[in-house]
């Protein structure tokens, strides 16, 4: 494995916190197969069985669902050190949901279910970070479900800061999220988000400090749900 | 250990196909703290910390929302030899989204974190199980996601037969999903969902066989999404 498909490994979230001589004993003992997809190339299709880990080393994908009345709508991006799908590869039914199309030339590597089982058996770390990388993925999706309800940005922006500041007992609550993850919770754009925060800052119903959202006017947030 | 509490734990999902020394094995390791609760308690509020793995041995509980507006939902209903909340449990943001109360008087094993990381590793069965229930979450939550963008409930059953008809390959498809786990996923009541699916057995769209359900009628399916 060159030192560059390394490095893209190590910068995973599976491999987190795992030193050098550690990862090599986990790839020595079940080196992964690695490919390259050239642009445009169909990685695989919505409905395909998914049985070995795709972490990206390099280059850009897409997923995409074609839905049933054969719509094409791109979910999300994929780029360098993503680890793909890591919940569908355990799932009882581990068909892909999505087309996964090649953006920019690609180089993924490749690990069988039970060298990924192995691993999470040698390494506790590892074990931690996948389950970890799971348990995120399911309180985004519950979280995003939870912010259905809400029909304007305002009402989601405001939803979301009020459970979070209920669950961290602050007015002053730390945002665990980037822009780019808000944006795709609410299921909106992002400069649409972008646009409500900076509404929100100017009315100083918010403020922001770093990691820091200050809500400074709570009741503004609460009068926003009325009637929800 | 009782012998009836030894029994509810080995039919949860994570202890499937794992035997009974195997089992001894493990917990002999490291017992669950047992206790009980009686009605109308509340084991945990909606953004407390969860740390403990909670199997049900005995009894009932209900998961609750409070909405930031006052406005409190039952979620679900949690039985005999159910898992709360395994992702949750390794989430970096590992607060409930619930408030879990008593409904009938409830025996409860809980295992640390540390315990169940320890199972994992001393029984690839026990691993396996405890990545599929987190994979299958995952699965069922981006359906669930994938369904909101339908209105009816026509639409709803219209929407997943026809996806599942795609990742099958076939038009008669295996039914993964109790009815009641079908009428969360569409997030609506069961009787609702219980009275479309008559009525398109009654209009020949739809013809159940036990677990497999026959599409006879799949442009009419198709015909609903249409504008969708």
């Amino acid at each position: 494995m060159r030192k560059d498909q390394f490095s893209a490994l190590s910068c995973t979230n599976l491999f987190k916190g795992i030193q050098d001589d550690e990862m090599d004993k986990l790839i020595e003992t079940a080196p992964p197969t690695i490919r390259t997809f050239h642009k445009d190339a169909v990685m695989s299709f919505q409905g395909d069985e998914y049985n070995e880990l795709m972490i990206i080393l390099a280059g850009e994908l897409s997923a995409e669902i074609l839905n049933p009345n054969g719509k094409k709508i791109i979910i999300e991006t994929l780029n360098k050190s993503s680890a793909v799908a890591t919940g569908v590869l355990f799932a009882e039914d581990n068909t892909l949901p999505v087309t996964l199309k090649v953006v920019k030339e690609v180089e993924i590597a490749l690990f069988t279910k039970k060298t990924v089982l192995k691993f999470c058996q040698m390494n506790e770390r590892f074990l931690l970070n996948y389950m970890q990388d799971m348990g995120d993925k399911v309180i985004f999706l519950a979280e995003k479900i939870r912010l259905f309800r809400f029909k304007s940005i305002n009402q989601k922006v405001a939803g979301y800061l009020l459970n979070l500041s209920i669950k961290q007992g602050a007015d002053s609550v730390r945002m665990t999220y980037s822009l780019e993850h808000l944006a795709d919770l609410f299921g909106i754009a992002r400069p649409s988000l972008s646009r409500v925060l900076s509404e929100f800052y100017d009315q100083a119903i918010l403020k922001k400090e770093g990691r820091i959202m200050h809500i400074l006017d709570k009741q503004e947030l609460e009068y926003m749900l009325e009637g929800e």
